[in-house]
């Protein structure tokens, strides 16, 4: 059943539950590994065919509900100006952070097409080798995105971002409204190339007090939903450390809202008025202990769903570099078994 | 009022909300700095002199309503024979990381009169300087100092913890059963000497799931604060990211339950039922900013307290390195004068 993942965006009934999870094109992968040797992650990103091959390979192995094209947060970057490198295990170093109104003003605002023009292509690469099954397309969110820009590379506590966003707020409302024109437009050319799904990534925005949330990143949030709406594509909506902003992430915009590890299911759609679909939500480390743990923990999120319309099975993050692939295997044989209707 | 952050420990009625922050003695204060040019972080813990003088560098400056030991989470573990350098800006590296039962069977179990005696030494020599401010003791808990024993250094997802966790679970019981143990003896030989309050600490317990929680953490923390409830001083529970775990964590003990930012300070109340004290939640990012941010911040969560006895005022988490003491000096003298009855 090619449209289950589709459908269950749209809350409507599936033969089984859907499953596909967020990095499941990437390192815990030999495949993936073995191209890497002669390839930079950069490189990949930039070669469509390679970004489409990527892509295919977890397709290859596991009978997925959807595809999840192959790119890095920092792509759309690239063409506002932005230079960075991506290093291995640490993640993307900026070399010029942003600190001030000016350094903003500096950021090139590009049209869609001029936007990781190759990701574009390898979307639609993948698309003729696809055979149905359904393709997301991505984006990071503006405060995440922003975040990799004032604090120059990953953090734990964010103090950077959060020290210009208080002291320079103009400054950083300017920024993010920049980051949300770049990536609106980057994810209407994804749905022009052939995504059928958008997923915004946010994953850093649960360092932030709701209070916070509300006045420096909500506004947005609104409006990059707003302006992504009439594309008729289903938008997940994600990030970690969210269970005290899935309210305004609801109000925000998104058909499906993507929970981390740290609540149960149950919980966060109640919590959403079961209005929106929901997709996660096991931990990722789960799948670096014995299948007994992985299984009883997703029959645990299974029961929570329900067998309600509208759950999409994920982990609560990305996969890590160390799992097993025939855990994997398992675990997407293990969601389809046991949801079946 | 000497006694304010003991009654409001005790749910009790004060003429002010209570104030002090964690991390209030160390990098932030330019007469700490000054010290740590000929000292190193684990020669201070060690010097008697040297942690009493620390620990009372801010009760000098800032009008605060209790003071800390100043310790380092990792003190307790040297004396169950665990090698580690604290290093500037990263953390605790050990040497041997605990990767098995037999790793876990070789750490010692020490008296309470052995463990970190340095730090003993010096609550004793604090409280004949403090005239009646109350010193909080704390100690790391089990899951927290078990994630430094594992990871072998701070981490941001705690998947090596997690692997443990997961794949031997009798060992990881085992090293926490050894863990509870030395904390509890920790924690009273630190009463002992005059301690009249104590934290726990267990800063990283939030990367958790609730379903880990119960089963990994929570027997064990049961078992921490039934065996420090003889003692008759109050206990605070804190954590980070811990949302989902409030209630579990009040159901494990502690007078106080410690509050990040991520939650609103009267949702979490009420998530308590009110039946304990809550301390908190001001982001610690938030001093970075301009005071009138700062001033808006506190007086929301004052105005969530609602002036209900038992809420004591503290950041979210520690303070950090590049807060202004005059914006420390200023909140101090806010929280006081706005909660004035």
């Amino acid at each position: 059943m090619k449209d289950r993942f589709l459908l269950a965006c749209r809350l409507q009934h599936t033969d089984r539950t859907p499953v596909w999870f967020m990095r499941q094109a990437g390192r815990y992968l030999p495949e993936y590994r073995k191209l890497r040797e002669k390839y930079g992650l950069l490189e990949i990103c930039k070669n469509p065919e390679l970004a489409a091959e990527v892509t295919l390979m977890p397709l290859r192995r596991f009978p997925l509900d959807a595809a999840i094209i192959f790119a890095d947060l920092m792509t759309p970057l690239e063409a506002m100006g932005v230079k960075f490198e991506l290093r291995e295990g640490i993640g993307p170093i900026i070399e010029d952070k942003i600190c001030s109104l000016s350094d903003v003003d500096r950021l090139r605002v590009p049209d869609g097409e001029g936007i990781a023009p190759q990701t574009l292509q390898a979307i639609k690469l993948v698309k003729e080798q696809l055979d149905g099954t359904p393709l997301i397309g991505f984006a990071g969110a503006p405060f995440t995105l922003a975040s990799y820009l004032v604090e120059g590379k990953g953090s734990r506590d964010f103090t950077a971002a959060k020290q210009f966003m208080f002291s320079e707020p103009k400054a950083w409302h300017a920024l993010m409204e920049k980051l949300t024109i770049v990536v609106v437009r980057f994810l209407r050319a994804q749905v022009k190339a052939g995504a059928d799904a958008l997923q915004v990534f946010d994953s850093w925005v649960g360092c932030l007090s709701p209070e916070d949330y509300r006045e420096f990143v909500l506004p947005h949030m609104k409006r990059l939903f707003e302006e992504t709406a009439d594309l008729g594509v289903p938008r997940i909506h994600f990030g970690t450390n969210t269970t005290t902003l899935l309210t305004m992430m609801k109000e925000a915009g998104g058909e499906v809202i993507g929970l981390d590890w740290r609540i149960p299911l149950d919980v966060a759609w109640q919590t959403l008025n079961f209005e929106v679909a929901v997709q996660g939500n096991l931990d990722p480390a789960t799948l670096l202990g014995p299948f007994e743990v992985v299984q009883k923990r997703t029959l645990d999120i299974l029961k929570r769903a329900g067998g309600r319309p509208g759950h999409i099975f994920n982990l609560g993050h990305g996969i890590l570099p160390q799992t097993d692939p025939d855990t994997v295997a398992r675990l997407v044989d293990l969601v389809h078994s046991a949801s079946e209707n």
